[in-house]
């Protein structure tokens, strides 16, 4: 089969690798329909990730068909149309029962779990993948919903909604700010009035996706290019800050306007992927009554937020605003690395071409 | 009246001032019987706390009784024996409807609130003090409660269990390694088992002070001066680390020794002052799902922590190690500063001479 | 002064009362610009509420404006125009301190607190009312927050909120059943996508109320009079039940009806006033893992539902269907008593005549 | 093999019947090596469990060793000594994935899940059984807690702590009503300390219940038999009653004495197996905010419980009064069914002799 094949720090080819088959008796193999690239593809092509070893097949978001399951696989048949999530759990272990699915800790003899796809093992941005414990990492696409829809519940819905939203503890009537509004900025923005966010604010430096944030439920929008970017937040506030201020970047100085904008008693939640440290100026936070999260996704809600996409409630559909085949993937790349210009959310690779 | 006078940096007296009587409606004046000293008010003489003028009487921790009340207090008779709690709260602002008592923005007309006690009015380390808001800030003692176990409960102990074990989220079960056995990080080890903490690893370089913490209920203690000190706490654990960290010191090193100690899933809860900024190591920490919280005590458990202390369930009294007279203050403050030689976890000022 | 007084069972009268006066130093005296009737209040008029003596001023929801405060309120001038809570609080008491403010011991000397007005002191439908404790049961009105939204604020909003919403858990993503298409079960339905419901299916036996309830944010809607009915309602899920099932309407069946829905796991929220026991058949219910909460609004989420009407986030002026002058309080009784053929959801009295 | 097998309303024997085998890839097959008798198996014997089908064998509660695993259980091997847990689960479905493993829906070509054992399937009480879902089911044992420790925690421990604890919301400082000292109340009392509960009251007509129960941990005890036992209950308390009524017996008359006992804001958690309906006065309990939840043990806690038996604090071995061999089955039946004179709390079944 095709696969697009990790060769090194700024190195990658879409070309030939063996078919995928099933190792494990928990394991499927599946057919992919369409997949799509993440921020974090970028990062490992840059070689920031130095546990994705040349010769990798990278990607974990996906849709597609069931072609073989294992001996103990019990919910899935040949055929299945499937969402793959970025996640894998075993299930039985101490995470798992705990639901930190991100942290599974795995069974003898197989590798570590969590998020391993395009990273420990060979991902989806391929023809095939072999998809470990599937019983607790594939779900059944309800009719009606497409592969449009449903790739984005593989990483960027759960993660923003549990990262984000969950773990900021957005309440009824909360004030909340994003801190970067691209694709799981935008997640956030548009799954926070789950929680009943009823003012919702998005930060970002690019009037273009401020625009795009309007459209995904943000009520009011500040460019922080301007040295009154506070103040603009602020106003929106009661003067104390905002109940929950979400990093959606990952860069130092977003998770430090983050801080700067909660409220006392508030939450910073962080969904951004660090590559640097941050100073805390605990000497001034340490009274201030604020939580900070952080995490991988958990990917406990994909189900209900499956639901919520199949009854129109997310508009999921919004963040596919490019489309290629499978065979078309460097410019794919190209093209979504480009963002600024290209104004690219998500690229959307399918096996067949779009019409 | 007399009183211990803040005269600058590195200057305090036991003076005559005027004696304190009613502004507000709201206000009681207290007579103070017992009192004591706390670390804030070491750095408060260094220098550290500028919002602190000089002429502030110190001291934010009391028991008294009540002398005065004004026309709108309610709840309150001259005669009533009384704990002072550190934090004055109106119960009508947004925040203290919240139970944000720490963030009570206060009413018109009057000076800020939540921790005032010597540092934005007089305190108590006096004969007498004015109580501001005194219907929500101070609580009617039980017969059988000693002044000694009293004035544990105006900050050590709702402040270790709020910000510590609360804050914290531990869990029936949990493994819980408190980072720092001062008052405040045994004040968390004596109510930890409150939410069911199984395993509680006292860290402190002190082997004194580690002793004490097995009498406050440690089941295990690890010296941090030696190069095993993390695979020692880890010992008590399933190898990935304990699920609540406190840091009960306030300086960079023992807030990173919490998050080295963190579990994927787990917390990390900072009670310690800091007068710094901390590094954090974002880039490792982002994907393991923890949660750091901080904050100033808010006091919504005090009623709850002062039945647990009238029922013996929390030895309160072993907090004070050193008796003194109100006349003999400055004394006190040399033994409380000198505590790694005498040992001293609380001293307490009376009065009456201790008998 | 002129006020709608109960004169026994079946006898009440629009006639001249003493004007009421500062009694406590929390006291204020407002005068009312709008009030409404309320399903408790035909109850007492039918003499089903043994507390309530002849000759009170009935009424317990209003906005007005301050016409004078005792000494120790501090929050209020003569002047504001102030929403006046169903539920009057001390603030200081052991349930006032927990939020649980519809069960205030009260402080001595006064009467016993929670819902008061109309019941045990002299109400709301009246040129004027004095309110107890009036800086924790009066909320300044923001501007632009019409009389009719703000009046729904005294009671019907937070109740359906805290009662059904919050004491019935509903979680994003939810289904919710409600049982009775009423002013409060409309109120619940207008709220339950604060906490994220998905799917929220009216039941009443009134066409005229589901087609409101579908105004008011209902997905779906069953008519119980048919016998399908539990089928129908078990279409919206996927087949175990709904997740949570709110009683709005206070009789046996209803009640039952809930218990009925529910799914394994899921809450039932009773908001109905019952008269009758109930029979619950706990041969049956004991192994499914449901919850059953009922109570009295505390009023915690009053200051955030009006802010969300005052973003005009809840459709709250839907709710005034009849309007009135104080003086015509007769008529709009009758009006409100005969709802099944009035139409009527809550019934408007104004100080001046509606334009 | 040798076992329980019902016969019908009023019929049982120890006799012989087909050694069970793998059936489904996640079976293993245990040896049993201590197994005790629920008062569950009481009522079946009675004819109270319809489901229950003559030629079942009985037993739900065990400790063995494992004989035989199928192709994809990969946690356990043969050899492993391990806790069978009453409930199976499949780990997948909706349900399990919410963690409410008691209403676990099963996988296609299996039976209903959940409670099964010595209900739909064969039970414990014999020398071999099969579990199904045995990843997720049995639980290895730790070096150093006894069979009779361990046989505690099949079902009594955690369906004490998860459906009377937890779901009753024990909080530190709380006051707690037991109704009801046989086992599953004296587990409640023994574990309500992991929530923080101060006051512990056990109620029980029977005094040597009582007795037993101050060692379990209660400290208070009533027995309800006198006219003023309601008084006594309340003089543990602050008067308005007690924060959590357990009902551990199962009739209406407890159910309605926990109801009696619990102040406003308080809850009711039921534990008992009930046969009958009950009368729910909802005229005088909808407006005092309570709570009253019910259900089956989802064995989520049994991990972590089993870890505080291994450390010595929660007294599991006390629980078991009487031993018997396999063998002697019959007897320990008449022993348990008359534990009013035998004073029974669990009788021990074992393979081999008790030494």
């Amino acid at each position: 089969m095709k696969a697009l094949v990790y060769g090194g720090p700024g190195q990658k080819s879409w070309t030939d690798v063996p078919d995928p088959h099933i190792v494990n008796p928990t394991d499927a193999v599946v057919r992919i329909d369409t997949t799509t690239i993440c921020g974090t593809d970028l990062h490992i092509l840059k070689g920031d990730v130095p546990a994705v070893q040349e010769g990798r097949v990278l990607g974990h978001e996906g849709v597609g068909t069931v072609t073989e399951v294992g001996s103990s696989v019990t919910g899935l048949r040949t055929g299945d149309r499937v969402l793959i999530s970025c996640i894998k759990s075993c299930g039985h272990c101490g995470n798992c029962k705990k639901g930190l699915y991100s942290h599974c800790s795995g069974e003898e003899g197989q590798a570590g779990t969590g998020w391993i796809f395009g990273h420990l093992i060979d991902g989806t941005q391929a023809e095939y993948v072999r998809v470990p414990y599937a019983d607790n990492s594939l779900y059944k696409l309800p009719h009606g919903v497409t592969d449009d829809q449903a790739v984005m519940l593989s990483d960027i819905l759960p993660t923003a909604f549990e990262i984000g939203v969950q773990a900021g503890c957005i309440k009824p009537g909360d004030v909340v700010a994003v801190v970067g509004a691209g694709p799981i900025g935008l997640a956030a923005i548009a799954t926070s009035g789950l929680h009943g966010a009823a003012t919702i604010i998005a930060i970002d430096p690019d009037e273009g996706r401020l625009l795009r944030a309007r459209e995904f439920g943000a009520t009011g929008v500040v460019n922080p290019s301007g040295p009154a970017w506070i103040s603009d937040v602020m106003s929106f506030t009661d003067g104390a800050g905002v109940d929950v201020a979400i990093e959606a970047v990952g860069i130092p100085d977003t998770f430090d306007m983050a801080l700067r904008l909660v409220r006392p008693g508030g939450n910073v939640a962080n969904i951004g992927v660090h590559g640097k440290s941050v100073e805390l100026r605990l000497q001034d936070l340490w009274i201030r009554n604020i939580n900070i999260s952080m995490g991988l996704v958990n990917t406990n809600t994909t189900p209900m937020l499956l639901r919520l996409v199949a009854q129109h409630k997310i508009p999921a559909e919004k963040f596919a605003t490019h489309h290629f085949t499978l065979a078309q993937i460097i410019d794919a790349y190209d093209t979504f690395s480009r963002a600024a210009e290209t104004h690219a959310l998500k690229v959307i690779l399918s096996r067949e071409s779009h019409h």
